[in-house]
């Protein structure tokens, strides 16, 4: 609640009432100019120019549908349930930023690409902090999780030089289509692993095939979907995140050609570039070189990721930023 | 998390790849586009409406600020914490929405005022279902709880025909600024009853004079005011909520004039036909005729409340609609 003073009164939060001559807001429009003047307030200049387009964007959306009171009072019930059903383990509202484009949208204005480089993928609710270190060639899954993977590629700056050292975290979902933390009782991380590239900027490693899967469907954002008769689906797919110093840390993630979700990811994570195809192998003593434990097949990916500058992506953000600015004026 | 099937494999929320034929979101515009294609497979023509709407609000908004990935980051942080701050006694999301105005804005939508009737008001979060009955005269305060107010007025139809039966729901803050709610130990409704219009239409009730106060400021909609640089105080008003049958429900408030908040109110409720002046009377007589048990002095409010026709109100309310939707396109 709000705070009494030593009589027992409520006490406001310090800010005077401003010298500002609003109207009263009689009518919709001066709602939103009385907002907006209130607004000046702020006193940072980009919170202003955030919350100018966002308040104009807002009341907008609410007078071009005349959105009822009771279709209001049912998206404060949403919006609350979405809070409410975060956890540690869990976050809602990335999910619903995720199926309405927001986490897609945000990623490719902040990570332009930049001339030849590999281009960048949502992140998404699955990344932990607690992927083991996997030494080159080691196995970021238990045997038994799925299919054969072996991985491998170079990591290189944009003139072509390979960047040694750098930190690759690289996580997928097992053969069942669920990621570790997925599961109630989940006693180690499985299913990722952070390995180093080499002098050269090789790196390698053995996996399993990912499948496609459905996002949390127990939730608002699950009834969301399928109030709005979307699937829930995404493409199966191998995320990588990839740092090096001086170079503008890579989130991304590498989808296989051929699945049915691929242009109707339920989060719009595929980009044409992060479309890969895997070679089939089918050699025992080749599986058993790679340190496969059993079997001759397995499938082969082979994919170099290409990191640009700090100061030149930078450089592609503040310019995008500037165009974008200029374009809603 | 997602449900699996009986092999433990995860299943989809059951809704077919669309045919579409969806390029792949290479550009931030087509991760818009996209999304408005699948909108399209919403059953409901309103639903499909209201979401492309917000769609286009929301991606222009992300695009024209260039949200960087902290921002957004941030904005889900603390929508978050606004779900989780919500209780059976508070609604935190009703705040938000007030103080960034669309509160008051989807009130002026959807109750346009008809003719000469008695304009809304916002409800703000202290309306409660247990408020009790009071007879005609009898106070809605116990003892104590503030200076002296009598309200009385009559309602009535747009020609003039008094309402009899009116149920007339009213609250208010005590003289320290809070409402019942607003107190950790809570024991019974107090500053609030619910009355019924007499043959005539007259109502008349014995309450106390309500102060200014700030809406709740320990949450994140209360920092948020603060990193806004906004004040968080509300001009001092009597709630009113008045249904008869065949009439539109009206959800109002009435500001006496000269509080410094009016023009600045942090919800933006007041209106300029709620602004009204107290009759101070001081008289020992006339007090104890109205029911004061101690002194001569007491404020007089008189207002009268008209109400328009559910189907008045119907038709202005489509009406309006139907304009706001023509000028959005």
């Amino acid at each position: 609640m709000s705070s009494a003073d030593a009589e027992g009164k409520a006490v406001s939060n310090g800010i005077p009432a401003p010298d500002l001559d609003l109207p009263y807001p009689d009518k919709p429009e001066i709602i939103t100019e009385n907002l907006q003047k209130l607004t000046e307030l702020a006193p940072n200049e980009r919170t202003q120019f955030i919350f100018r387009n966002l308040i104009a964007k807002l009341h907008e959306f609410v007078k071009e549908t005349s959105i009822t009171t009771d279709e209001w009072m049912t998206a404060i019930q949403f919006l609350t349930r979405t809070g409410q059903t975060c956890t540690n383990l869990r976050q809602e509202f990335i999910l619903l930023s995720d199926v309405l484009g927001v986490s897609a949208l945000v990623d490719a204005l902040n990570n332009p690409q930049v001339g030849n480089t590999t281009e960048s993928s949502v992140l998404g609710p699955f990344f932990t902090e607690d992927a083991p270190d996997v030494a080159q060639g080691e196995s970021i899954a238990s045997e038994g999780k799925g299919d054969y993977l072996y991985v491998e590629g170079r990591v290189f700056d944009p003139q072509g030089k390979p960047i040694a050292g750098a930190v690759i975290d690289t996580w997928e979902t097992d053969g069942n289509g669920f990621y570790d933390t997925q599961y109630a009782k989940r006693e180690k991380p499985d299913c990722r692993g952070r390995l180093r590239s080499d002098s050269d900027g090789k790196y390698f490693y053995r996996a399993v095939v990912p499948v496609p899967y459905p996002i949390p469907g127990d939730g608002p954002v699950g009834d969301l979907l399928l109030a709005l008769g979307r699937p829930n689906m995404r493409p199966n797919h191998l995320h990588m995140m990839i740092e090096a110093p001086g170079y503008r840390k890579l989130t991304t993630a590498l989808y296989p050609d051929g699945d049915e979700w691929l242009s109707c990811d339920a989060v719009f994570g595929v980009k044409k570039s992060l479309v890969i195809n895997y070679k089939d192998i089918d050699d025992e003593a080749e599986a058993r070189r790679r340190g496969f434990p059993k079997g001759s097949k397995f499938k082969l990916l082979n994919f170099d990721l290409i990191l640009p500058t700090v100061e030149e992506s930078k450089a592609a953000f503040a310019q995008l930023a500037k165009q974008n600015a200029a374009n809603a004026l």
